[in-house]
């Protein structure tokens, strides 16, 4: 097989990680081809030059449309700000390319619909950046769950917070801005909702709370402008199974810096994950003695694939932008016809959008919404 | 002083707790008046006088009236099933005892209002058995919220869990019978609920989920009877004072033994909490310097009343018998005249009774209540 | 059989402790008579009038040898300071009373030599206030270990830390005098071993490094005085049966408050306990499957004796004063004659004596020392 | 700048380890000249080839000294088994290449001092494989200690534990076999030395026990064979500015997966860290108010150098192998001149070889042994 030529639109926080695992994925997982960095887009040739050149690309434009006409372009990652991901990815698929792009799909729902059905239309492969899904102890933890290690599930909580929009002296910006979106709710809620897709299904319904900790935020050109954003989201949720669950975020939690926090709870055990110490996870089964049970803090080693690709030992630890390696080497496998590879398509990502929009309907109306609505 | 004469009715799991406390009380905290332990109800005088004779009591009664009409008695401990407590606690009001019965007030809240009423009017001391507010970290989360020490205060979680429902094969009890009430809600809401009414004030609105993890149970007399009590309740709330949170509970939430977690968030800090490890908090302020911002883990000691009164010793731990010593050191200062008791007395209690209600109104109605309607 | 008749000579920290433990064994452990607490001694007989009142006792004495003189005293705690404890234990053993005495024995070896001495003399109880060793979670693991749940032992560290000599700005005091003994050794070591000589045998070779943080400190009257002790001691050991372990201990070491930390390595398997969370314990068994072995975090509960005769639900949590309960409840039983009653004699105590006094020895010579020499 | 030329021998564990950092540094830190991995040595001409081709070196050799001789190579990574450390090494620097070789230098002392003469002569940079020193939260320690945020360091704990020897069932092996060195001194204890090495200084006596968990293993050939080296080794030690400290390994730990917990006590507060968690570390620090001291749990992030090369967020967390990333950072630096580059060199590298063979010695002598004998 020829190497694949990789495209990459932007080269910020999630560039570079998209850059990251590009170089790396071919050494870390040596049975894959290695990948060809093709061509980088940045804002300005220059700018684009230099960052194709750091970050190993063979050339850059100043355009983004010229990475996606580059016939020795394969497959496009696609990490520029959120409001132009529809915009290039379907000029991507109708170049024949496949899409990488990062999450979440759009703004706006109706552009996500887009989305998806051009990738349907291309016959691409048409993918989104869910990295937590990749990681080793997240994949252990859905074998568990398939082999009913903790029997049948019946509740579920979730809660991701981070303190980035904690300070009440940061300025107001462009993600206080309604257009924006909802908050915490498209900035958090998709991370939580892939985790859900994977190892339970479906939303079917939510109620939904939002909250502004600041109700207004100081311009930097004097006076102070009301916060038109919720760094808050609280839910309810029911899911197609049946499970009552509830997914809890805060973009203002101080102290939580990239929390992730899962529990399951089923009726032979429970499992509870959090993404500050992702490199373990906690299991109770009721099949241990009862005078020794107790959650086991089992550290992820060898036996969590694909853990044992990166270090032969257990417990040395895999850190973020390894995940993301993992989800470049399950994009590799899916363009070379492997059907089975862990991502998230277009298709399931629109059922994620479709869940936080509901769940902003649910805060607007005040009650539960159905998410196929 | 003379040494307050004390009655207790029930000597099972609160009974043997409150007998604990009245015996501990005097030597714990040497500036209260022993009380006298004088006389102890139980079903059957025999049983009445071996639990009295093993409890520290001067007699023992089969018959609570006794205890509740005994000239010697000052104040009547009520720590029998729920279903009597309106009964007893009304019965010892009008004999012109005080009080002191265990949560929750009454299944109906009927009897809760009635309970009410009857100590409004009598004005004797009626209060309820929350102990977690006494705890030495609770009481110093409470002097850290006072203080600003996390600046306002925006969101707020609460979860109660346990597992001693968690069993499928535990067979159908009376606590799966619809007559016993919601099922978690009352069981363990109220509890969470003592902790908001202390640190944040009154609920105002709720939107509630319950759920069952198994449908039916095995009857003793064979066959499976339909589970009419939900062991699952998730709520979203928001108090008097615009805070918006959340409040789960889960009596089947296999490896929980004791949970209480708390997690408060302010505008410049928050604060966590666990009774499952209780004696310690976690405190983030901003004003650590931000490389060395993160939780402290603050082990209970003796700048945090009433813990030197256990020990003069840091970090050596009390344990949850200890928290019901405190509780009796409250009721005796009450009792003494001292308005500023820590206490939840019937008026609260009524508020907390209310909120609960509200909640299982909520999941049945299926949207947002108020709790005041 | 008829109430046992307590004395209690001292009514400070370990004192105030024992008259908790003398208060509530009897409602705790309901099936052991209650004691009757008939006579405290303190210094002056106002002090000892008051703190009768106030622990519960019949009468106070300004003179110790009133308690032990009393014809209604049949056991007197001693919780004296610590140069005072031959000469008290002597005279109580010698009037026929049991002796429950505070640890460490006494600061010198030949005293602590007569104090066994007299007991196998007087032929009665005579124990010592090993209070840890009481434990549930200690009690556990004791069992596991002679189940073999983790296998052979081969390793053994155990750390006891505080931090109450930690401020370079305390000032010198009699704990910085060499008379008052070794400094950390004395204070701390014998509590490890203790836990030591419960779960593994006694220890036969060490080696010791002894360091003062501190050189010298500030006198009251002016002026600075050099450190005669030291805060912290480490200690290399060998056991009767082989076992390699360590021993470090530091009563000024910053952040802890009462870490007493155990791991404990066997051929199949580990264990962790620190007293800072004395509640729980973990647990690491190869009889997992690998991909989910880890520690258990085991919350003490109603199955790890005698727990349940505090609290009957599990992952409440005990507080250090209720294990003094349940030595309590073990001296009653021993001196009822159940000669399996869990506490350590004055001749068990010797031999952890003996061990403190090797390691300082070996601090001294420089090398390895025989514990029998 | 030209590119620097990679050459690398072996590609195992660690010279994956190595071509995945040489892969990775660039684009990284992109203000680095990216290296050219050109040359690449494995045990035979098609293992070579292959091996060269999946971790991304243009050509590959079956004899290590065709990757020394290769004019194109500036640098050679040398992570062969140790028993060849000193002969690569030798002819690399003699060859005029720089070199960068696995931990730890030689089995023998004499070849460790050879090297360090060998780099003496050759002028070139000769560094050693010490990645954990790389740990953003290492760096940070480093940093809090040099500024006093503890005060004086006066104590130190250092444990390095795995479990990869614990296996009574895994047959004898050449790591038990004398001639592979002492045991869990070589290693393991490097490590802990590296970390003190950087954060400390050197130690100058030293008094160390060993153990051996299993007298003998089963051989292959069947029947059973005496273990020759000690899992097990237990260390009281002072270093030169005569700080006590204990360095205590155990590669038969069960449960342990790739703890290296460190203790840090000074006269204003203490540091703990775990490799088991390494994205965190925790500080008391005596300046927080009595109330609220506590150890604080801090999530690396873009404040705690290098993180932010990484990942912009707090709390995302870096894995073992990017450790290797910032190490091969701090050679090309040191390469290009910077003498402040972080690196452990061969001069260095002796220093913690000749406290290795000082703590061996002491085993076997039985008492205390100075480092510089």
């Amino acid at each position: 097989m020829t190497a694949i030529g990789v495209g990459l639109i932007g080269s910020g926080f999630m560039g570079k990680c998209h850059a990251m695992a590009w170089n790396a994925v071919g050494t870390v997982f040596p049975d894959m081809p290695r990948p060809r960095l093709v061509h980088l887009g940045e804002a300005g040739d220059e700018l684009a030059r230099r960052r194709a050149r750091e970050l190993g690309f063979e050339r850059g434009s100043g355009d983004w449309r010229a990475v996606v006409a580059d016939p020795e372009v394969d497959v496009v990652s696609i990490t520029a700000p959120n409001q132009f991901h529809a915009e290039m990815a379907l000029a991507a698929l109708e170049a024949g390319k496949h899409v990488w792009c990062e999450k979440p799909m759009a703004p706006r729902f109706a552009e996500a619909e887009a989305m998806a059905a051009a990738a349907r239309k291309a016959g691409k492969v048409a993918v989104l950046g869910y990295n937590y899904i990749q990681s080793p102890a997240i994949r252990h933890i859905e074998a568990l769950l398939k082999e009913g290690a903790i029997g049948a599930v019946n509740h579920l909580r979730i809660e991701m917070d981070e303190d980035f929009m904690a300070d009440a002296e940061t300025p107001f910006g462009w993600k206080h801005e309604a257009a924006s979106g909802y908050g915490a709710l498209d900035d958090f809620a998709v991370h939580p909702l892939s985790l859900i897709s994977v190892l339970f299904g479906r939303v079917s319904r939510v109620v939904c709370d939002m909250a502004k900790p600041y109700a207004d935020r100081a311009l930097a050109s004097g006076g102070r402008r009301a916060v038109e954003t919720w760094d808050i989201a609280s839910v309810l949720m029911r899911l197609e199974n049946g499970i009552a669950g509830t997914l809890l975020v805060n973009r203002s939690a101080w102290g939580r810096k990239g929390r992730i926090a899962l529990q399951v709870f089923g009726s032979r055990g429970s499992i509870l994950f959090d993404q500050e110490r992702a490199n373990e996870f906690q299991l109770y089964v009721t099949s241990d003695r009862p005078t020794e049970q107790g959650y086991r803090t089992v550290l992820i080693g060898p036996q969590h694939e694909p853990y044992d690709a990166f270090v032969p030992a257990p417990g040395h630890g895999l850190g973020f932008n390894e995940l993301k390696i993992i989800e470049c080497r399950e994009l590799i496998r899916r363009i070379g016809g492997d059907a089975a590879a862990r991502l998230i398509d277009f298709e399931e990502g629109l059922e994620i959008e479709r869940a936080v929009h509901a769940m902003a309907r649910s805060h607007q109306e005040g009650g539960w919404v159905e998410v196929q609505a």
